[in-house]
């Protein structure tokens, strides 16, 4: 793993996590709360652990690969329901979710 | 996964977690550090790793099976390093270790 | 602060953890969400401080106390909101938050 | 506390974190372990929090201040110590305390 992919791998996991937590706590806050509850759900698991992948690289852990790896599937799943709702911070999640599965997949490949 | 074997692995978790930071503790005021090196740094890694594997399972998460495939080969690895050494805190650590890599073996099995 | 005090408190964190987070997955499919809704935000700000001071004391930190003051803080505040409410994750989460209070008062004292 | 100044303090949170744990594994490949035995303690201590402090800010959390005060005060004491120590990546990290130290002292003033 090239030290450029594992900065920009940490860098886009922490990114992630700070639209997920924000996304999470904007949900909290939407009028109709059954739509988003799923929404709500993977927030906070997504951002639980891109904050934890990015511990891992940040202390050049041997498990970083595995962990990416659960981290950019988590991602994918995480976008995929953040997508299909209309709020900026669900779209602006949804993005950040994408680019953190591509990071993670580059880094591990 | 039974609920059994989850609340097992999760409390094998925080057990390996405990000892695993008492023993970088006591690792770190040791006479002869250099000798300590790679138990200080393995002893982290396992420890953060058991402490979020047990948050993965407090949350119900997706991704509980991955994280516990990782946890299972990290406490292996940290144990095996630990039971090297005669210090009490290492001979612990190993055993919390094993114990701990049983235990995620056993619920992802 | 004495070992005994410090061991009892951090399981008392570990334990406030659980039961906070099983609250908050229970919440979040409970019928009523919009009832809920303090109860799942509360629970998880709680489950984190409280896994947090568990590894704050787990690795004896300078800052345990502080961490421990904080957490005896929101122990109190999500207690209070859990047991509003009938569901037995609420009931069962208010115990261990108002157990947990007081361990953390305890160890500072 | 005002949107800009949270961000800016999670931002710096989230670096000295980053430089915290970069001393903290090179520290431990130097050759005189001995002597870095004080940076090796404090850097976890300090990137521990350093990161929980961010994610307190990205999940808005009633807990900031609290967090964000015992924040600075490890950060300073970090910073003090690696700022002894010649090799770059104690000085990069003593500098990514600082900065962090202060951000948080103006996010809670």
């Amino acid at each position: 793993m090239s030290p450029d992919k594992m900065k920009q791998c940490m860098d886009e996991c922490l990114r992630c996590m700070q639209a997920c937590n924000h996304c999470y706590t904007s949900c909290l806050e939407e009028e109709n709360l059954k739509m988003m509850k799923e929404c709500i759900r993977l927030d906070r698991e997504c951002a639980d652990l891109c904050e934890f992948a990015a511990h891992a690289i940040s202390i050049n852990s041997s498990y970083i690969s595995q962990i990416c790896e659960a981290c950019a599937e988590m991602c994918e799943k995480c976008g995929n329901e953040c997508k299909k709702h209309d709020h900026d911070h669900c779209q602006q999640c949804a993005e950040a979710c994408f680019r953190c599965a591509e990071a993670c997949r580059a880094m591990v490949a």
